[in-house]
C-alpha cells in the first residue's frame, strides 16, 4: 500500500509541515520505500518532483521539506510498489493535460484486471495499474466532456466511474484538474479542514509542533487529505468507503 | 531571447558542470531571468524542474547543480520572456504524452502569427508562442503517425514543419520523445560531442574546470546542444540556419 497526501487552499499555502510527516513514512516509520513524487499547483501551472529513492534519504524530498514551495493544490504519494517495478516512470503522481489544464492523479491499492479498461486518447508512459487506470478515467471524462461540464455534473461523473474501478480492487485516489481536488476512497481516506481560530497541530511521525496561527492570516482555509492522520492532537473526518470527496479553495465542494 | 542547452548521452549522465554555466547567465551574466526549467530523462521516465524565478538565485537550481541526477536525455531552457507573462504556466520546458511516451519542448524566439496553427488534441495551459507550436506540432505528428515511425521519415517530418513554423519568426528548438534529441536552428545553436581521449573544460561564464577524463569511462559519449558554446577552451559545431539535428546515446542520427 501507498500513502497519500493532497491539500486545497484558499491562499497558496505550503506543505512543509504535512510532507515532514509523509516523508518519514518512506522508509522511516513506514514501509514506503519504492519512491515519492509530489505535485504543487500556481494557478494553471504545476511543478512536479519525482524521485524514485525513498523519501525518507532522498535530496529532493529534503529540499520540498525545506523550501516553502506556496501553492493552492498539491498531490502526493509515496510509493510501496505492488504492479511495476520500482523506476521513474512508474513513480507517482500521473499527469496528463486536458481542456489546456494539467491534470494529476495518484493511487493507494491495487486494481484487478485493469489492462480490460480501454484506452483511448492517453496511454501510460510506465507499467502500473494506477497510470493504466488514470489514463482509461481521463480518456472517458475527455469523450464525455468536450469542455469542462458544470461542477456538480463532473463530481458525479467522476464518482461513477469511480465505483466502477472500485469495484475491481482497492482504490484510495487523488486527482486534480489545477481547479479542485478530487479523492476516491476505497478502504482508506481522511481529510481534515484549518481555519480560524487556528491551533497547534503534533505530527505523529516526527517530533514537531507547528502553531497555525502564527503561520497564517484570519481568512485562510486550508484543507489536508491523507491516507491516515497525520497528526495527533486534532480530529480527522475518516471518508466513507465508495465515497467521492471534491475541494476547492480549502472547502468541500457539496 | 532565451537560452537552451540539451545532452544526449549513451550513459546516464549528469550536466552539472553545463548547467553551472547556464544557470550564470539566467539573471547573472546573462539577462534571462524569467525562469528556467529541466528535464531528465531516465529511460522512459521523466522527472522535470520549474521555477519562474531566476535561475541564479533560484533554490531548485542550487539543487540541480549540485545533485548529480544522471541522464540519458535532457533539455533545459533559461527565458527572457516575450510572448506571455512571467509565470509557471509560461516557463518552459513543457511536456505532452504521445504513443505512452513523455515529449518535452523548449524553445528560443519569437514566432509571428502563431495562433494560427491550428489545435487539435493537444492544447497549451500557458499564453507562450512556443507551447502553442509544441501543441500544434505534436498534435500534426499524431495525426500523421498513429505509431512511431522508421527514425528517417520522423526526422524529415520534424524538419518539413519546423521549417513551416521558422518562416514565421525566430525559431531555435529543442524537443524529445525519450529515444531521441531533437534540435532545429532558426538563428543560433551549437553542439558539442565528448569522447575519449577526454580532456579538460572551461566554463565561459563562472571560473568553473572540469577533466571529463576523470569522470568518464573510455566508453561514454555525450554530446551537448546550447545556444552559445558553454566553454572557451573547446570547439563548438554551429548548426546551419534551417537545419534539423538529432542525437541517439551521443552521437548524431544522419
Amino acid at each position: 500500500m501507498c500513502e497519500l497526501l493532497g491539500m486545497s487552499a484558499n491562499v497558496p499555502t505550503d506543505i512543509c509541515f504535512s510532507f515532514s510527516g509523509l516523508m518519514q513514512r518512506g522508509g522511516g516509520t513506514g514501509p514506503h520505500r519504492d519512491g515519492w513524487g509530489i505535485a504543487f499547483y500556481e494557478g494553471r501551472g504545476c511543478r512536479t518532483f519525482h524521485d524514485p529513492s525513498p523519501s525518507v534519504d532522498s535530496e529532493i524530498a529534503r529540499l520540498v521539506r525545506n523550501y516553502p514551495i506556496k501553492s493552492h493544490i498539491v498531490v502526493s504519494h509515496i510509493r510501496e510498489g505492488n504492479i511495476g517495478e520500482v523506476c521513474l516512470p512508474n513513480t507517482h503522481p500521473f499527469q496528463r493535460e486536458l481542456w489546456g489544464q494539467i491534470w494529476t492523479f495518484a493511487h493507494n491499492g491495487q486494481v484487478d484486471r485493469f489492462n480490460d479498461l480501454p484506452l483511448s486518447c492517453y496511454r501510460p508512459v510506465g507499467t502500473t495499474d494506477s497510470e493504466h487506470i488514470f489514463c482509461w478515467l481521463l480518456g472517458e471524462i475527455r469523450e464525455n466532456f468536450p469542455t469542462a461540464p458544470p461542477e456538480k455534473t463532473f463530481s458525479e461523473f467522476i464518482a461513477d466511474r469511480c465505483r466502477v474501478i472500485g469495484e475491481r480492487g482497492v482504490f484510495n485516489m487523488l486527482m486534480s484538474d489545477s481547479r479542485a481536488l478530487y479523492g476516491y476512497c476505497s478502504t482508506k481516506m481522511c481529510w481534515i479542514t484549518r481555519r480560524a481560530p487556528f491551533g497547534v497541530a503534533h505530527l505523529k511521525d516526527a517530533d514537531m509542533t507547528v502553531d497555525f496561527y502564527e503561520v497564517t492570516t484570519p481568512n485562510d482555509i486550508v484543507t489536508v487529505i491523507a491516507t491516515d492522520p497525520l497528526t495527533d492532537n486534532e480530529t480527522w473526518t475518516k471518508v466513507h468507503l465508495g465515497e467521492t470527496i471534491a475541494f476547492q479553495d480549502g472547502l468541500q465542494i457539496p
